[in-house]
């Protein structure tokens, strides 16, 4: 194996793939990174068992020279080594050649590095996907919907299948589930092309995020293809593999309430600040516990305290205000994750009494929801 | 005490000061921030005992007002509520008020905070400084000073002495000199006044580092007030107190080498990114150990070995070399921490011979030297 190839693609494309390189790890060789070189291109692979990631550096891209093979082969290289190494070399070239007994010569100006390479034969192979179906949805799309679900997944493994989220492709429709059973997070998003069976899978919400770290904004287009375990995304020099969490995800349509006893309208910035103010407070005491009544027409009252700092009370207006008298009682930090996930300028809240859960909604879109279950103080 | 502030204002000396509180102090008024209200303004103070700050918002600045007091006092208010508190509210201004029992009134807009105050009778006075002599330097210049040094102390409590900055004042010179005994940093700087007394005071490290962190670049001078075991800066609104480290330093003038067998001049950035990639081998070992030799009349070749990782080997260019051929060992990361305190384009590096320190010079600046001692290992 012998090539030269520009420095900052190469940075750029371990970056990527260093993502899904963990340094504990009960698989020596997952500590490094696969070199896979041939008249294509270099092919660099990244693995933590659960998520594999593989970028493609090709030789010629828009017309520009990106690599010079001059040998075929691969390596595996110790990956957070040869990260560093080649971010710090001195020229916009390098070029890497192996040796004898794996040897790998590295070389960029008057630098040169001989590191121990391992055996690429030895390395896992990736997971074999059967193209039976492929979805697509604008990169910036998919982000959005990660950001806007992923939040809730559970953190506790009491439940393995809640550190997921459910996605469920129906009627040409794409919906996004998380929940850690204390609130939900719910977004839909319409599908381009006709896709006529029913899909329903859940990603670890750990992959979403390692994911969504890569993808760049953008509106190009990024594939995703169904395994019976595994869920692959794939942008034009990037695959991203995933397993899928194993077990039913449970029902949780019938969580949202159908109709509401209380309604408010209202500025969601300033509800969200409101609430970070109160939460200063709240996070001292069990809970994060934030109180919110109506008080007039158009106004509610935010408190909250601890006895051994103090308290906070803040008057909010709020757009409108129909329906019965509540008091109730929630997280403050399910509240704020839940508005900035929303990411509206007003937002409408339906409540069912104070023991019941309560749900926020976009005003202008209906492809969103968030839920929250209350807390008893009251 | 009652007032109104500029909520910006309050919250940049808020910042200030509390790089003074300690959450971890055994004196549980410490973790408090000391507001005291008069006519001229308001003042904060935070301490952590070592270190005490205390700024001043003055009423009226340049002709804008700060702070209109309706009623004087003070009152000692949790350090870090406090200051999330009055960094989240919704205007630009707060009103703050105490009322009985210490309870402590915030508003602003609709936001209201009631919170627990303590007794500003039990704060710790600040240390009485008798004003014998000031010294006078520009911000910048005592910021450089620092930086060049500080990062030499010893982290190790064994000699406590070596914590500190070792400072001179002698003929109309400041001198900073610091060492962990494996190396040293030394800068010089003239004295603008007429200072006709000798002083040897030691600097706790610690303190220097937070004092660079309030201090903002600047040309405005800055005074230092030194007594026994106090040393006070001052800049218009600001007084930062520092304890300081009893005990003898060391006699550092001996063993900076009075003469050298072997010179080398070169670039300092090509050194230092070439020191950098060697690191990268060499830290894996012990030490973090560093080849230098000497190998053609204008190159010297900087080399590492790891047997779990691999080799690197690099030739660096220099302008000129003379004297004896040598090969030395020493740490990478002191090597490249005196290069980055340098600052100069060019350095010379005098040695004299492979077992005895080693100092590096700016070329273009007598004021500074960073002394390192060699590893055995050639």
């Amino acid at each position: 194996m012998k090539f030269t190839i520009q420095r900052d693609r190469l940075v750029e494309s371990l970056q990527d793939v260093m993502k899904a390189v963990s340094s504990r790890t009960t698989i020596p060789i997952l500590t490094g990174v696969k070199l896979l070189v041939n008249d294509e291109g270099v092919t660099l692979t990244g693995s933590d068992s659960d998520i594999s990631i593989e970028t493609i550096i090709p030789t010629v891209e828009d017309d520009k020279v990106l690599a010079e093979v001059e040998k075929t082969g691969s390596i595996v290289l110790q990956a957070r080594f040869f990260n560093d190494i080649i971010r710090k070399l001195p020229e916009d070239t390098v070029m890497i050649e192996v040796r004898e007994n794996l040897q790998t010569f590295i070389k960029s100006g008057n630098a040169e590095f001989s590191i121990n390479g391992l055996d690429a034969d030895e390395y896992p192979r990736l997971p074999q996907i059967e193209e039976e179906e492929v979805f697509t949805l604008p990169i910036d799309l998919l982000k959005t919907m990660i950001r806007q679900t992923v939040f809730a997944v559970s953190t506790s493994e009491t439940r393995p299948i809640l550190t997921g989220v459910h996605w469920k492709i129906e009627n040409n429709e794409l919906t996004f589930v998380a929940t850690d059973s204390h609130r939900l997070a719910w977004r839909k998003a319409p599908l381009d092309n006709n896709h006529s069976h029913t899909h329903n899978v859940v990603v670890p919400g750990k992959s979403l995020n390692e994911l969504n770290k890569i993808l760049d904004d953008s509106q190009e287009p990024i594939e995703m293809v169904l395994t019976q375990n595994q869920i692959l995304f794939r942008t034009e020099n990037l695959s991203f593999y995933s397993r899928l969490l194993e077990g039913n995800y449970p029902d949780t349509s019938r969580l949202i309430p159908a109709e509401s006893k209380t309604e408010v309208v209202m500025n969601a910035k300033e509800f969200l600040q409101a609430i970070d103010r109160a939460s200063l407070l709240a996070r001292e005491g069990r809970n994060n516990v934030v109180k919110f009544s109506t008080i007039e027409e158009e106004a509610v009252e935010i408190s909250s305290d601890s006895p051994e700092i103090g308290r906070v009370v803040e008057k909010v207006q709020t757009q409108s205000i129909t329906g019965e008298e509540l008091k109730i009682s929630f997280s403050g930090k399910y509240l704020m994750d839940a508005l900035k996930a929303i990411d509206s300028t007003d937002i409408r809240i339906s409540f069912t009494g104070a023991m019941r859960p309560f749900v926020i909604r976009s005003l202008d879109n209906d492809f969103i929801l968030q839920l929250i279950l209350p807390v008893r103080t009251f």
